[in-house]
Parts: C-alpha cells; structure tokens; sequence
C-alpha cells in the first residue's frame, strides 16, 4: 500500500478526509469540489484517474463510473499546509452531475441575494444517469 | 443582517462553514482554499474584499488585514449543491503566506511519493509580516 503521508497531512482533515478541488487542465476553469482519504489519493495515483470519497454513500466514489465522466490526472498539487489537493485534469463530459461543465454554473447576483444560471448546461443528465 | 441563505447552504457545512476556494480572475489560478461562515460571507458581500473564517483562531480573517494582501472580489459563483463557494478575485501581491502567489505551488512528483516546489517565490514572507 502506498504512503502518501508525504504528500497530504491527512490529519489535519475532518474524519480524516482533505478538500480536493478539480480543475480543467485546458480551460483552467475549476470543476468541482469533493473529498479524498487516504485510499483515495493512492487509487488516484496508482490509476491516473480522479477517485474521492463520498461523504453520503461513506465509500470511495470513482468519478465517472456510472456517467462516464472522467477525470483523468495531469498534475497533482498540494497548498502550503498540505491540508487541500489541487487535481489538474482532463475532463471527459461534463464534471457537474446537473449536465454542466463545471458545478459553479451559478453566480450570485449584484444585489447579493439570489443566484443565476451563468454557464451553458453541456448535456441532459437524463441521457447520463438514465429518467 | 444580510441573509445569505439563498445563496450558500451553511446547513451543510461541519460546524456551519463551508469550503471557499479563491481562483485569480485574470490568470484563473488557484489561489487558496480556505473557509467561511455566514458571517463571512455577508462581509465579503457588503465589502467586495475576502473574508474567511479562521478555524485556528476561531475568529473572521479579513483576507490581507496584516500582509496588504488583499483580494477584491470580482464574481462570487456556488456550486451545485450550493455548499462549496468559489470567489473569482483580484490578487494584491501574494495570496500564499509563504510568499507564492498560489498556496498551490507544490506538485506531486512523477513518483508519486515526494514534493517539488514548481513555482517561484514572489516577495520573501519576513518583508511581510516580519522576521
């Protein structure tokens, strides 16, 4: 089993889970946030491909296995206190579950009190996850 | 009191705050990640500068109160299930404390198992907050 306490400080998360954020390597636009474990971030460097943990279903979730929405990785960075994962990835699809490419399609208002569509819904999820 | 419930749902945070990732609206780097409550929140609505909640000091961090380094909000978008925020900014100076401009400036090496430092320093910390 591989050691990845020299890359995340695993224990400086909430039940041992660490905020990764996925960014599109092309577009440099962020895709999404969820959450690794340990066995995450070793499934995600032994097979190149994005896997976290869902908090919901307590299991590891590899993304894409039911959409075919993938990630796979470019580059791997960590922040200054290793307590958050920067996944640099090419993204098959759409990363957001709601059909868009990103799951911050929405923008808070001016008036700073409602939120708007901003982004272009990319496919139906309908036609993913099935009606 | 502004209600800022319409636009992020702290009811899903643990403790009430949830994930703020900060992207440089112009370069579309990723800055940082770090936390906010309510509070913070409608700081950052009603003053167009990042506000987070310090989980060490348990207390608002007014983003660049001590190094200068400010960041003035320029769009502020949510997430799909609205419980991770992601403000689009303005850097002033360096975003990280260790004096890069991303917190994010460690890659994960080819082997998967040790650090290197990828980007380059921009101001030495000690000119910031002292030696």
């Amino acid at each position: 089993m591989t050691d990845v306490s020299a890359i995340a400080d695993f224990s400086r998360g909430t039940d041992g889970l660490l905020p990764a954020i996925a960014q599109d390597a092309d577009s440099d636009r962020v895709l999404m946030m969820a959450w690794m474990n340990e066995e995450a971030l070793r499934e995600t460097l032994a097979t190149g491909q994005a896997v976290y943990y869902s908090r919901s279903r307590k299991s590891l979730w590899r993304k894409g296995e039911t959409s075919g929405h993938r990630q796979s990785v470019r580059e791997i960075r960590v922040d200054c206190d290793r307590d958050t994962i920067l996944l640099r990835v090419h993204q098959v699809g759409a990363a957001c579950h709601e059909g868009f490419a990103s799951c911050f399609f929405r923008s808070v208002d001016p008036d700073g009190l409602s939120l708007t569509v901003a982004d272009e819904r990319l496919v139906d999820p309908k036609d993913v996850y099935g009606p």
